[in-house]
């Protein structure tokens, strides 16, 4: 009985939160992002086994026994690359995350709402291919600061009149 | 009279939310996993003061005026091993976390969401024993990769047929 | 008529997720420590063009042509201290968003979520303070110790007689 009760409750909150636009929208645009970082492990570990650039004894057993392994524990431009996009992703989208999702609960006008999220998608998938392809300064640099004004924004918007301390 | 009667209306979101089974679930795995991933500080904390090799002057200040304890400012083979570990984890955990959490709100079926969390705790974990004991691979790869589908998956359940852009 | 009815739906989602207070003060805290984490990102950059010291070869293009321009990619101490105290927020304040999201929906006591948060805050802030001067140690390592010890406390209310795995 405990059950079916709650299956019925669950629906109510359910139908708020999920008919919430700003958070759908929200949910669809993090999802899509952080799909996009997962895919850099992806692309290190590519690189690492096309290129044979490991970081651990035991990643490249396979290649050799004792002396001859080891040679293949060392870094590599492309991978080093690949990782300092990946790190950078993280240090940006954590921020986008936690911000984003308390703006998208907060009542925003849903087209700004959704510009926000669009611009900051945006910018971090132009900051992957600046980063990878690479593209002369300032695309990368420029893609940067689009999607960090975009969270600061957002924060702006949150904690303006609604601050809770 | 303004906070008793926010008290009450606190009263009935949180029952929505907390009845809310994935959601409770969801919340459960998280905390366990990201306690799991906390312990990596203390790993690293440990192996530093163990083996005595850091990376910032101040914290070797103790061991020596000057030179002498310069010498302890320093990679350590087993070190970066722990830091390579918690840094995966951080990559892996943050979309576990942000997927997570609005594939638990989108209204899963429970004995799914649960396989899911269930699923991605138990490779995250024998991730990082595979990574410090180490095991010989794939055992780190498969548990990575394991993850990694677990993650996918919920967010392929999260976009179809709800896309909101 | 879907979108309007859906407003009307939305308003009361929000009100009760929005009134819940200690929901309103993990966002405000959340929004500032997270704003502070992204100004590493700045300082990082104001470190590279100022003290010249980069990581991809585009960066510092405008500095020089080929042989001229490679003798700025290097690693710099400054530079170095700042990316640690970054990783070190990353690593921390994605812990205590995922446990204290889900902390703060819980139902906890207000005053002592307020001040689980107000704590966490002000160690991150000191931690980042000690690490940039940098202060002596213990200074960060307590600070560090404190933000810690603060999100495990989140996690044991959160999962005391609450699990459900």
């Amino acid at each position: 009985m405990g059950r079916s009760q709650t299956k019925t409750e669950k629906m109510v909150g359910l139908t708020q939160v999920m008919e919430n636009e700003a958070f759908m929208a929200f949910a669809s645009y993090a999802t899509i992002i952080l799909s996009k970082m997962m895919f850099m492990s992806t692309a290190t570990a590519f690189y690492r086994l096309t290129r044979k650039v490991f970081a651990n004894p035991e990643d490249c057993a396979g290649f050799g026994k004792g002396e001859n392994a080891k040679k293949y524990l060392r870094t590599d431009d492309r991978v080093e690359r690949v990782r300092r996009a990946h790190l950078n992703d993280l240090e940006n989208i954590v921020p986008f995350l936690g911000i984003g999702l308390l703006y998208s609960l907060s009542g925003p006008d849903l087209s700004t709402a959704i510009l926000h999220f669009r611009i900051f998608v945006g910018a971090r998938i132009y900051h992957t291919i600046a980063y990878l392809t690479p593209l002369p300064q300032p695309n990368r640099a420029l893609a940067f600061f689009v999607g960090y004004g975009v969270t600061l924004s957002m924060a702006y918007r949150l904690l303006k009149g609604r601050l809770y301390l």
